[in-house]
């Protein structure tokens, strides 16, 4: 009787030694070779979830996008909205190792995306998708009078997500000059003034 | 008798055939191989200004410092501090195919600052003089009053430095979102609450 495979399972199990080479060897470290030795996988195996290294990272990515869903699905909801903004914002910002580690899967994926046309949509799918919380977060605090009235949403949109991609950016490049306390600060000041 | 070498002029010369290349052919195909031919130069004699991608890169991100603080120091500098804030901020910022050229420069210097050791200092200082461009222009509203002072500047540099990264960003990988007239609607939007 043939074994039955358990997709969702192997591509879990998958994602969790994609996970533990990155943290270990930094994104561009991970390779098809490396993931397969991870995970005990014959390299032919994992060629059925990705053959190169731009496939390997679009995988990474897709594993960050569920990452930053599941901690959003799962936080607490505080009543007062602005907390419950800064509680999301918090989600997408690299504020401790694990953020910082999918941070640099991003900043990897989307210079890569850069030259790579077979990770363009799927590039856009995530920009999107994080400029719709930022959306959402600015909607939620102009439905609460917590932000300029005068001010389109749309403008109010796109700074709140050019300011959050600006600080992962500094974040992965000086960290030195980016803690926690820091990025939480101006994100912040942010908010009290738009 | 031995030539002199004019090394001021043989390295404009380089700059110049550089960017023709980055320009036709994008800045992750910009090869040694590539400029020595447009250049007209020995790959050897290129040798002397760059041995690989990496510090090809490198230069490549000297003649975009260089361009920026050229275009600023031709600058009318209006009176009015908003006006002249506005002015030297469009000079970093992706408004025509020249800039977007150099942010494409920039993203890729960044991304390949990421893994690379030896291109860390020299982004360490190309970070820190567009986040001082950052801090003056902040000054220069607070001393004129066009700042809000309840707010510490050093914020106030950090949302300006990464709004405007992450503009950069988003033109780079969203060109169809992001025009010129909307990338200079947002730093006015930015502008007028700070």
């Amino acid at each position: 009787m043939p074994k039955v495979v358990d997709h969702e399972e192997r591509r879990r199990e998958l994602g969790h030694a994609v996970w533990r080479v990155i943290r270990r060897d930094g994104v561009d470290h991970a390779s098809v070779r490396t993931v397969a030795e991870e995970a005990g996988w014959s390299a032919g195996a994992l060629r059925h979830y990705f053959a190169s290294q731009s496939e390997l990272l679009a995988f990474a990515m897709r594993l960050v996008v569920e990452r930053i869903e599941g901690r959003i699905a799962a936080l607490d909801r505080p009543a007062d909205p602005r907390q419950a903004v800064e509680q999301v914002l918090h989600q997408l910002l690299p504020l401790d190792d694990e953020r910082r580690a999918e941070n640099e899967v991003w900043l990897a994926f989307t210079a890569r995306a850069l030259i790579d046309p077979e990770l363009r949509a799927q590039h856009a799918e995530v920009h999107d998708a994080l400029h719709q919380a930022c959306a959402s977060a600015i909607e939620t605090l102009a439905g609460a009078g917590r932000a300029n009235a005068g001010t389109a949403t749309a403008l109010q949109a796109e700074r709140l997500h050019a300011l959050t991609d600006g600080l992962a950016v500094h974040t992965a490049l000086r960290p030195d000059l980016m803690a926690p306390e820091h990025i939480k600060a101006v994100v912040r000041a942010h908010l009290d003034e738009i």
